[in-house]
């Protein structure tokens, strides 16, 4: 532990809720990663493929770091990061792309929503810990890729808007989903959420609006991508 | 092109060498990381599984520099690939890793050829080049991980020894295989390698007696994880 963290993290609660937070965090990096790396195989040119590789490469890097943090929390990084497994591998195992314009909407859904939730939660953190979990969240202009990309292959064929559209759904759906079963599994981390752990928290109906907030910023992804949702 | 290469670069020969070169070793990263991206899904731990993660990622990030300077050199950085994509390809469909062991076997060697091979090479380019090929060669700490590896497997399972000695030859002949294919293809890079373009060369003995000390520090590879070759 460093020295500019002490208070939170007397509490033993506190420090297992971090803890859970970053193992997930860093199974979700790795798991993206991998998926990323997958849907590479799908890019229709070169250069289409090293712009995807290099999201999952992105994603990978804050790797390191958040394992760092955990052994210096005292904690197993492996051990930290394997009650994520099963959800994450999970959500992607239901949302397996079929094409190109689906990986790089998963990429760009996905990345989108980790970000909005790592920035909630962000605020309930010590400094030391929202640092590092908001130097998750650099967007190196990829974003801006699969915006250009879906927009135009839909101008292209305006039919695939709507196939894309119910896609993007199904996403928000799993995330969700998957999202549920992490909270009421995982309760150091819920309690976090919760303000149940003694830090400044947020209650039960905050946890809803956020979720809310959340599906809102989704939707205007959608529809910079051109898409209902 | 840079202030510090304009003797050499002034022969479009040797331009168009390096051009290849560069374009060669930047298929070559994208080609390695999509395999060992691959190859992390056979991993028997997810420790194991970031190890070879991190290994694919460390390749990829050498891409983006060799694409600047292929810029900076007037080519298209992914016109200055296509003619690599078909061999490299072919060395990776012949040599698929069948499992985990394979796959740390095909990264730890492939790796080392790749690298002696730059280092071969290094000595005949310009400043500027000849340090940005030297720079796609730091090795973090991986070698080290795939000799124990698989080390502590032959212990744990000695006839594994004989099935991946196998292994080891196969890599090394579809290795030699390939690059003779592109010997054979690309004029400007051979002519490099020959001593043919205007430049500090080697003689074509000198390419046989290269290509029999990358052999030899390949059986000393194979050694090193406690295989004969």
């Amino acid at each position: 532990m460093t020295a500019s963290t002490p208070v939170a993290f007397e509490d033993p609660q506190y420090r297992e809720a971090i803890v859970d937070l970053l193992g997930a965090i860093a199974y979700g990096e790795i798991s993206a990663f991998e998926r990323l790396a997958e849907d590479a195989k799908l890019a229709p040119t070169l250069e289409d493929k090293v712009a995807i590789a290099s999201m999952a490469t992105a994603e990978f890097a804050h790797v390191a770091r958040l394992r760092e943090r955990l052994t210096e929390l005292g904690a197993d990084p492996f051990a930290a990061m394997a009650p994520f497994q099963e959800p994450i591998d999970r959500f992607h195992e239901y949302t397996a792309p079929g094409d190109w314009f689906e990986g790089l909407i998963k990429a760009y859904v996905g990345d989108g929503l980790a970000n909005d939730f790592y920035r909630e939660i962000a605020a309930y953190l010590d400094a030391d810990t929202r640092e590092l979990v908001l130097a998750s969240l650099e967007d190196s202009g990829h974003a801006a890729f699969a915006v250009d990309r879906v927009r135009s292959a839909i101008a292209a064929d305006p039919r695939l808007g709507g196939r894309l559209a119910l896609w993007g759904r199904r996403l928000m759906g799993e995330a969700l989903t998957q999202a549920q079963r992490v909270i009421v599994d995982r309760e150091p981390l819920s309690a976090l959420l919760a303000g149940g752990v003694d830090r400044p928290g947020i209650d039960l109906a905050a946890i809803g609006r956020m979720f809310t907030r959340i599906t809102e910023r989704h939707t205007e992804r959608m529809a910079e991508l051109g898409l209902d949702s």
